[in-house]
């Protein structure tokens, strides 16, 4: 059976301005790789509403799972989860079971829930909240859209909270070798290989060490046995 | 006038499996902000004739400029220039220019061009090379999408020498104050100051910093007098 399909949308106008350097993307993609669900697109946006929309919707309906990070805090600038839950159509509003964490974490700080916090209790109807141990504040799942924090302590908290929640399929194994030659001298009998292993993935990856060209070759699938065959092949193609 | 606008597209498995970080996204964002080309939207895709297709046609209508970086190389997996070509609908073979590149570039190495390196060679009809000074094998421009390679070496240079040729509007100014109070306390006022200046945007990024809580607030915009206008107002407002 394949397993399940996920894209990431990663929300936030400093990701795109190259005030932020994104953390998400690399640990959901290795998350997500050893939990057995196959990540098969990333798209970053800017915080804008009508953008938000269009891509959660289109992303819902095309993968297993949607990951969201950034703009579910307390400033004007965060509009996430309005506009996920406009584009379920769903209601939104200070959810009770929300509002009860909050105030708790902010009278355990003796900190006052005003009213910009309060915004971080918009829930929509029918989601599951998401524990953030880090901050108070809740993520939530709306169907397979879930909505995490973009500040990455909390978005790795919440993904461990999360994930093993969610029915992941074979992992995903891989074998890599380094061939010290170039990608251009291997390519040939690596791309026969990778044709006889059609259920492997085989990709090469070019690089320089000590003033050599060489190429990382991964070979990608869920049979281990498969992928030590292929790997016993390609030694063999490249021992020189 | 608005400025230009733009997206990018990275292309490849070793992303979404987490196998590589990417370091083009950043590199590409900042270097764009510089020259007043606002980027917009970015995908990552994996190493699909269809994905790319569909992702090329569907950015290439909505921006000025499409960026992409990876699968230029000379294996299997490098499926990029064909399948850009297969979205515009050209036809792409071993064009002369290209080749004659190459030649030069291995006849100094001592290595031959053979048939796996003359793939890279491959530029559709009517593209406009883009120089790589660092391993031979050119990128392409082909109308409004930039292709680029994905190792961030070769990436950083084709795109020092493509971007002087593209026009910029006016590069965007920003100023960024840190507030040493939550953004929870500060998001009332912030709000209201946003609304006022509607030109310009502002955004807030939390911080912990010796065990305090502080938002780094940015104001972002081309007009330099209302942005030292609106910084001054929110200097006065946060200062405690």
């Amino acid at each position: 059976m394949p397993n399940p399909t996920a894209a990431m949308l990663v929300i936030g106008d400093e990701i795109l301005s190259g005030r932020t350097k994104d953390a998400n993307m690399h640990h959901l993609a290795c998350a997500l790789t050893e939990h057995g669900i196959d990540l098969c697109e990333v798209r970053v946006i800017s915080d804008d509403g009508g953008a938000i929309q269009t891509a959660v919707n289109e992303l819902r309906a095309s993968f297993s799972h949607v990951f969201t990070s950034g703009g579910i805090g307390p400033t004007h600038d965060d509009i996430t989860a309005d506009n996920v839950a406009r584009a379920f159509g769903a209601k939104i509003d200070v959810r009770e079971d929300a509002r009860a964490i909050l105030q708790a974490h902010y009278d355990r700080q003796d900190l006052e829930l005003n009213e910009a916090r309060l915004r971080m209790a918009r829930i929509p109807d029918g989601a599951v909240l998401i524990d953030n141990p880090v901050s108070g504040a809740p993520g939530f799942s709306l169907e397979n859209v879930h909505v995490m924090a973009g500040v990455p302590k909390i978005f790795q908290a919440m993904l461990a909270g999360l994930l093993p929640t969610l029915t992941g399929g074979a992992p995903v194994l891989s074998a890599a070798l380094d061939v010290m030659r170039g990608e251009g001298d291997i390519a040939g009998p690596l791309g026969d290989l990778a044709d006889r292993y059609s259920a492997l993935s085989f990709g090469s990856y070019p690089f320089q060490r000590d003033g050599l060209f060489g190429s990382n070759v991964v070979i990608r699938g869920q049979d281990k046995a498969s992928i030590d065959q292929a790997m016993d092949e390609l030694k063999e193609l490249f021992a020189s």
